[in-house]
């Protein structure tokens, strides 16, 4: 069933000669199949494609657009059992979370194809002519969202499904109106040729133009600085590391036509836990934050990699209950060697410095890949010095910051690099005393929870998963819920233009019945 | 009046030794005033005050932000004459020119006065719990629009009202919640300092927190570095040349924490005129496009400086009314000498190269700095292969491209760098047969004109002055009309907070009476 080969376009290629292979962290063995890296001139007829498609496909219809997304859904559920021992093949992830990772991207793809079934989401916007207006006549003018051009998507390792070959990403730039390129993530090529298959499928059925999707194979420096610099793409979108994150927003700004890159990267995730809710509940708060901070091995964008806390005994009793709540937690399988090494190193390197010492570990046995799940404690003093202890250590760890004062818990907060999220664990009568605190981690992050774990991104409108750089790269945009549309698109402006020749979302019959902005109102009705 | 000292919140400041004058370009003499450039020290006290006016000015209700701006709009038309009169001295434009900007830019800061009174601008989007979902919970999840930070708004040459101290950047930054620190235009300095007392006395009459707005002097390069390269600074505002504005994208995508800039830079407005057209209203089109490459002497972004035509009779008969009508307007004063000569180094340089021909150009008598308006010409074939002929003119200039055919047309359209806008001139029995230029031109333009003038640039809704690079450097927004605020915020997302804690944007009684997105419907309802 995998072929090891390329999509450009619809064709499966492989004319080239350096191969790459994925690996059971399971089995901690190589897999079998055998990928063949894209060459050059498949880079080139990919974009080549996708630009020519780009001429037909960002006049498609709403309708026609959310046929294909909602083709693409049904396409990966016909791929049935295959696609997750696959998943797991290449992720080490469990059975439940392929199922449930699966059942998240066939609902982005849905509420995307609603979103453009609606329609509304192209904020047509219309200011009709006064033609005796003084001291010169006001001309209609009428302003849509249109989409930018072909968009390279860079998938994830830690999510295989929801945020790489068919993910927001893609499903927001399909959307849109962009025909998408995405660079396979190396740890999973076998997972993301069975998905790109599927949207081919999809493509095919609902009859999209050739080149709408391509699936390239290949290391990210190669292949990704290819992508990233070439003329004919217009946006990107990527989900990883500050350091591979960084790397593509500099190529972008670099390019003589600068391009928007959208890259979500490192969040350690701060959670404030409040003296009185750690006294009420130390054993609910110590159950649900072992359970965020091991969930998916840790490899969580939101997982809690640092706990904040006012020195005392309600903490020292709720770090003995989250030391034995870690107990009882069998560490998962992570999804790679090379990132089971990282995390490895990553504690023992925050184990070294100053004034670091251990509250919680996971001391059963573990096998290979899967890592022992660690909970360290520094002070704010140490912590506001030591630049070392602010690094992400990807996977299930978490530092307890123990803060002497609300002043200090505060600097601690404002000294924090942007963060996806903040969290506040409170009883009702102390969160009206502690106000610095929210101000200031509103600061810092793009999402505030109040009284729960920071894990669990829901797909919604309301979703903002983004934040501050590094969290992302530029603040203004989600990368989660339908307002990840937002990324690929830009206004134009019809002045005095033909009825018959608008866009049928501006023309003055409202023949989509979208809400449009007229005259400063909203309404849904003609013009 | 003009004390030449920098505005460090409310304070004048004139710490430096080096100094700035203005210049007058109708008497062709240097300015009396004497302008002391901003210190580190200033500048440094300037970003620390709106650091810290930030942190109160982000939570100011839209109500009291709404009476700052229209204060502002009060005071600066409280300095009445005096501030014309320093206007035109320092820009050489005519009192009739001033006067209009100064209505524009009032009508600006009302503009975002009356958004930020109705409210429903911050995209209020609520998804209420449902708490016995399967197989998990959701959790109440709440999203608007938040201010980014202190901003850095570079003030244009060519509108010293609209586009500078008090225009639509500065207002949209204020709007937003954002404190402003405006690099004063070093051509009129003076009439930056005049309305920058004006948002002062604003900003005391109606209590905002010190630092919410100040007003620096110096060149270009020093202090706008300085300012970009603050870690404080949030964002950037930017009109001007493509060399200029690329280079504070560069220095803002090199930053440890890089921040969005929105540079409005080069344009030169591509005009299709289609054959019918000209053979049924040579004399109206030749009339109107003649006055519109010489409005406020071709300082404008948005000046035709690129006439696309087919060959033929029409085309000879409408540059011959053309050449009639250029030498009937008598040039315009430019903004000071070193435009004046750009201008004329421009021109010869287009003349030098092959197969460039002069078409129109003003014959009468002209004094110091007032540029002869002229339009050239040369073929197609010579465009395609040549870019120095691509490049903007800045004034009164135009040139037009004689295309053998509709594809060599097409060709020199969708070879055209990004454009603020794009026009077509027809008769509506042609238009439908040359749908190819118009698919063409949107791909490279912010704004379509049909049966117009690009330069009128409308304060509305759905205008979009903005387009794809180097026309603007983030193609998804617009400098002009209200959407300009949505340069300078963010979203931030609330999870399960408590309703008395949450803004009153997303407060379960809908207190403010907005618009909001609650389960993905539009509603004024409270919840």
């Amino acid at each position: 069933m995998i072929t090891g080969k390329n999509y450009i376009g619809s064709q499966l290629k492989a004319g080239g000669t350096k191969i790459l292979k994925t690996f059971n962290p399971l089995l901690n063995t190589e897999n079998p199949w055998v990928f063949t890296e894209a060459t050059q001139d498949e880079i080139e007829e990919a974009v080549a494609l996708a630009n020519q498609a780009f001429a037909s496909y960002k006049n498609y219809s709403g309708i026609e657009k959310a046929k294909f997304l909602n083709a693409i859904a049904d396409e990966i559920l016909a791929l049935g059992d295959d696609l997750l021992v696959q998943y797991c093949t290449e992720s080490g992830y469990p059975r439940g979370r392929a199922e449930g990772e699966r059942g998240r991207t066939i609902g982005q793809l849905k509420a995307f194809a609603d979103m453009l079934t609606e329609g509304s989401w192209v904020q047509a916007t219309i200011d009709t002519a006064i033609i005796d207006r003084q001291p010169a006549p006001k001309e209609d003018l009428r302003k849509m969202l249109t989409p930018l051009g072909p968009i390279v998507v860079f998938g994830s390792s830690n999510f295989p499904f929801a945020f790489s070959t068919s993910g927001g990403d893609t499903a927001s730039a399909l959307a849109a109106g962009c025909p998408v390129i995405v660079k396979s993530h190396s740890m999973h090529i076998g997972t993301g040729e069975m998905v790109a298959s599927a949207i081919i499928k999809a493509a095919q059925k609902t009859n999209m133009p050739e080149g709408v999707f391509s699936n390239l194979i290949g290391d990210g420096r190669t292949l990704g600085t290819s992508l990233v610099k070439h003329p004919l793409v217009k946006g990107v979108g990527f989900t990883g590391s500050i350091k591979g994150g960084r790397a593509l927003c500099d190529l972008a700004a670099q390019r003589p036509e600068p391009i928007p890159v959208f890259a979500e990267m490192g969040s350690i995730n701060p959670v404030v836990l409040l003296p009185n809710a750690l006294k009420k509940n130390s054993q609910k708060w110590a159950t649900a934050y072992a359970g965020s901070i091991t969930l998916g091995a840790g490899q969580f964008c939101t997982n809690p990699g640092l706990l904040l806390a006012l020195k005392g005994e309600e903490l020292n009793d709720f770090t003995e209950k989250l030391d034995q709540a870690i107990e009882t937690i069998q560490p998962g399988c992570m999804l790679h060697p090379s990132i089971y090494a990282d995390f490895n190193n990553g504690i023992a390197k925050i184990e070294e410095q100053n004034g670091v010492s251990r509250i919680a570990q996971f001391k059963g046995e573990t096998t290979p890949n899967h890592g022992a799940s660690t909970v360290l404690k520094v002070d704010g003093k140490e912590f506001l010095k030591n630049a070392v202890l602010h690094n992400e250590v990807f996977g299930p760890f978490s530092i307890l910051i123990e803060c002497e004062n609300e002043a200090e818990l505060i600097e601690v907060i404002s000294k924090l690099e942007g963060q996806l999220t903040g969290t506040i664990i409170s009883e009702e009568n102390e969160i009206e005393s502690h106000k610095g605190i929210i101000g200031a981690l509103q600061n810092r992050v793009g999402r505030l929870i109040y009284n729960g774990v920071p894990t669990g991104v829901e797909v919604c409108a309301s979703m903002l998963h983004g934040g501050p750089y590094p969290a992302s790269s530029d603040s203004r945009y989600t990368a989660v819920g339908i307002d990840a549309v937002y990324r690929w698109v830009r206004p134009v402006s019809f002045q005095n233009w033909p009825d018959h020749l608008l866009p049928a979302e501006l023309q003055n019959e409202n023949p989509l019945q979208i809400v449009r902005t007229v005259n400063n109102k909203l309404t849904l009705s003609q013009i």
